[in-house]
């Protein structure tokens, strides 16, 4: 034993959790007279708090689709539940979620002549994932899907109005709220947790968890009091989670640091769609206490968003629509430089490689036929989209070669006449016209971080896994903050029918743990 | 505290590591009397053992080219050394590399007349990587490839005889040692290492590290006299490590379990062409003290290798000569499914699909120009290429349905003739001639697992980094084991120069490093 540990007790707290290294994290703090030297044997990882400033059976970690539904079940399953949201509202990304939620096999499916299957969504999830996906995982999500869908109509009122189709499905199976946004759902889930007992707490960030000698999470210290982002904000409160702790926190989008070390090109050059409170600290705390992470490489980048927009913006929905039937040029060159029709992460990966954003445009006939006008409006409102009245005033706008940029144009032309693109190989849609129809418009595009496919491992019971793919117990984990579901890509609309199916595995199970004390 | 913890103590030291969890990994050993809960505060993660059997400066775990470069390195600076092999051999994959070491600008590029840089190695390392690659560590290990290779001429005696080429680099800068293998470099090392004093263990395997309560590494237990791969074999001991750990303990390639959280279709029905000692136990054991790993799903299989054959075997020299000569086709359709000259990626993927050996074939004139005469003479005598007087006998031996294949050799032979391919959009090279001139030759191919690209996150001093992104006192790592110089793809021949310049940087920053006891 070294004596000088001794007198770094007077640390404080939150300096201790700056040092560096996962097992540093519980550095710096011990009680006089501890003998940290036993025999030839080897001791628990955490000391625990002399009192604990509160007790539940079960505590979770987020406030969105995950956490909520989590929180619901446990607490239906007669335990005392509280949820911990570090942002002073809740909702997390699910609240500006667009509303869209995948199953297969439903009734409003059968109302619009939809065949669908969860054998069917299960081989969608693994094409696009590229076969990285956790089978088990994607299986667990796409067999309950529809149970999933349900449960939020019969028992918390949710309301879906329409199916909407997104790229990679086989067939129309997002299910779209009458508001198309996630809104309907997770706040009805809140209300729903309210009502039955669930202790909401906001602006209380988890700091670090709490393990006992087995590695078991017994519970964890927080910031009561937290004013993101500011971490001088809140107070230090331990609190002891009996059963087990639901992380259900999200990816992170926003994390810059975080993101730099798996994807070293999402620099801060780089906005998000996300909430700004994507960040991975509970993610990393986590991993500190034992858990294994998985695929944190794999972050998908909108290839359609804004450099002069926060957040998604408008600019997404008059970029997608014009693919197939305007072009896509980096003003540097004023030439077109990848296949407007490729995918998100081929697109991304393009404009990044270029170092500048680029410009899609389309004429009068493109854009009135393909963008729906209230994007169009917000976009020409706040800037992002500009109008010009010839070809010549839109290459100057972006300093582009104008000789090089009309020739561009002329050339794209002749592919549209013939419906095919001799130099990249865009899909030029059946009802494409040459661009010449003034006014014309345009706008920029620079990627944004949209959504982090890795995380925690878990199994298919929603346990986090060790780094011995164990499962650590007393730890559970939903939606975003887990790996392997989704594999190298997430299809659109299958974010809610993860976070609700895993949510409600993990609530569960949680509340079926045998209470440490 | 919980009093049961106490009745632990009997519990063997190898019971309590397969417990689950990370932190568990350090569970259910502790001495009587010891107090677990410490005021409000936290204590320390592992205790010491009461005595150690062994003491070093410097411990290096692995024997391959890092794991050497840095003893010999430590040992050089002045300090005390230790090399730990868990096999009953040195060299790991280092011994069955193929002796190409990339460096630029060197001697002998200069008398074959390539112009090259470590600017150019950076460009092309970043753009097969997908510039997924932490560029400080690729623009380390291009700088510094070099000096590194002369280092291994001047002060080890090794001898380069010719330049080669490998795919994805911008020129020649392959120089292969005079047997072409990576014994050459790797037996003087260890020849060097033991003149100069460095203490070799064979048989010893790292089972768990050790930290002090700041989560400084302070040392490993190990067993010694261990017997790969039983895990019930070897004696347990202790190993102080005054001033660093070293891992240069090289992939996961051959850890099925390991792998399959990363890549969940590298099942056990895939092989490797790595020795058997390619296990990430070590990686693992440095993550349960804190180490962040990354890019791990980034495993690269080797399309080109034989089910019928260990390891590497002559297929590949028989395979890879073929394509844009040869077709190759799925047995179950008698058809080609992609085209022959894809990236390894793509081709490995393509056979994965199919989810059964793929057969690449080509006639007598395709295979007399193209493969090496003792690749096809030590495949023929192995059984895993066969030869065939006819298509007829050769579909057959495959279960090939007959007239399908046949159809397809003669729309090959079609697009042989004009030089392309209308099907796959294989390359077809200028002297190819159409497939018809017997006796013809095939193998079936099924993928190997052949790199891992990721592993733990270090800096460009070598120092390994914990999940808060700051570098573990007293762990640095280099070679195989770390992840982000190579990002998606290492391209051929890098790996030599990565393990000796981050080995060295590895051996000489941890000699530098103060002693904590």
């Amino acid at each position: 034993m070294k004596e000088d540990d001794v007198e770094k007790k007077s640390i404080s707290r939150r300096n201790f959790l700056k040092t560096a290294g996962g097992a540093a994290a519980v550095a710096g703090l011990a009680s006089s007279g501890i003998p940290l030297m036993v025999g030839d044997a080897q001791a628990a990882c955490d000391a625990l708090p002399k009192k604990w400033d509160e007790t539940y059976d079960v505590v979770v970690v987020g406030s969105g689709f995950a956490g909520l539904a989590a929180a619901i079940e446990a607490k239906n399953a007669g335990v005392s539940v509280a949820l911990l949201e570090k942002m002073p509202v809740h909702g997390g990304n699910s609240v500006i979620n667009g509303g869209d939620f995948c199953a297969p096999g439903t009734k409003l499916q059968k109302e619009n002549g939809v065949e669908d299957s969860a054998e069917l969504l299960y081989k969608d999830m693994m094409r696009a994932g590229m076969y990285l996906n956790h089978p088990e995982l994607a299986r667990t999500v796409a067999d309950n899907a529809k149970d999933a869908l349900e449960w939020t109509e019969s028992y918390l009122g949710c309301k879906y109005a329409k199916l909407n189709f997104h790229g990679g499905h086989s067939v129309k199976r997002a299910h779209g709220t009458i508001n198309q946004s996630g809104s309907e759902v997770v706040n009805k889930e809140l209300a729903k947790a309210k009502e039955i007992g669930v202790q909401i707490m906001l602006r209380t960030k988890l700091v670090k968890f709490l393990s006992d000698k087995n590695g078991r999470i017994v519970g964890m210290e927080v910031l009561k009091g937290y004013r993101f982002p500011d971490d001088k904000t809140g107070k230090s409160a331990f609190i002891k989670a009996r059963k087990a702790v639901i992380l259900g926190s999200g990816g992170f989008s926003y994390d810059v640091a975080l993101r730099q070390v798996h994807d070293p090109r999402l620099t801060d050059k780089l906005g998000s769609t996300n909430h700004p409170g994507a960040t991975g600290e509970a993610l990393l705390a986590a991993c500190k206490s034992g858990a294994a992470d998985v695929q944190m490489d794999w972050i998908q980048l909108g290839p359609w968003t804004s450099p002069e927009e926060k957040g998604f913006g408008y600019v997404p929905l008059f970029c997608e629509p014009l693919v197939g039937y305007g072009l896509m040029v980096n003003p540097k060159t004023g030439k077109r430089f990848f296949k407007e029709t490729g995918n998100r992460k081929e697109r991304a990966d393009a404009i990044l490689l270029l170092g500048n954003p680029a410009v899609i445009m389309g004429d009068s006939y493109a854009v009135n036929k393909q963008v729906v006008p209230h994007a169009l409006k917000g976009g020409l409102e706040n800037g992002a989209i500009k109008k010009f009245d010839s070809l010549d005033d839109l290459a100057r706008a972006y300093d582009m070669p104008v000789d090089a940029f009309k020739e561009q144009v002329a050339r794209w032309n002749s592919f549209a006449e013939k419906r095919k693109d001799d130099d990249l190989g865009c899909m030029i849609f059946k009802d494409a016209k040459p661009t010449v129809e003034a006014p014309f418009y345009a706008a920029r595009l620079w990627p944004k971080v949209h959504h982090t496919m890795g995380g925690l491992v878990i199994n298919k019971d929603a346990q986090v896994m060790g780094f011995d793919f164990k499962p650590i117990k007393g730890l559970y984990a939903a939606g975003e903050v887990t790996g392997g579901v989704h594999g190298a890509v997430r299809l659109g609309s299958v974010a809610m029918a993860d976070c609700i199916v895993f949510g409600r595995i993990a609530g569960k199970n949680a509340a079926r743990e045998k209470a440490w004390s």
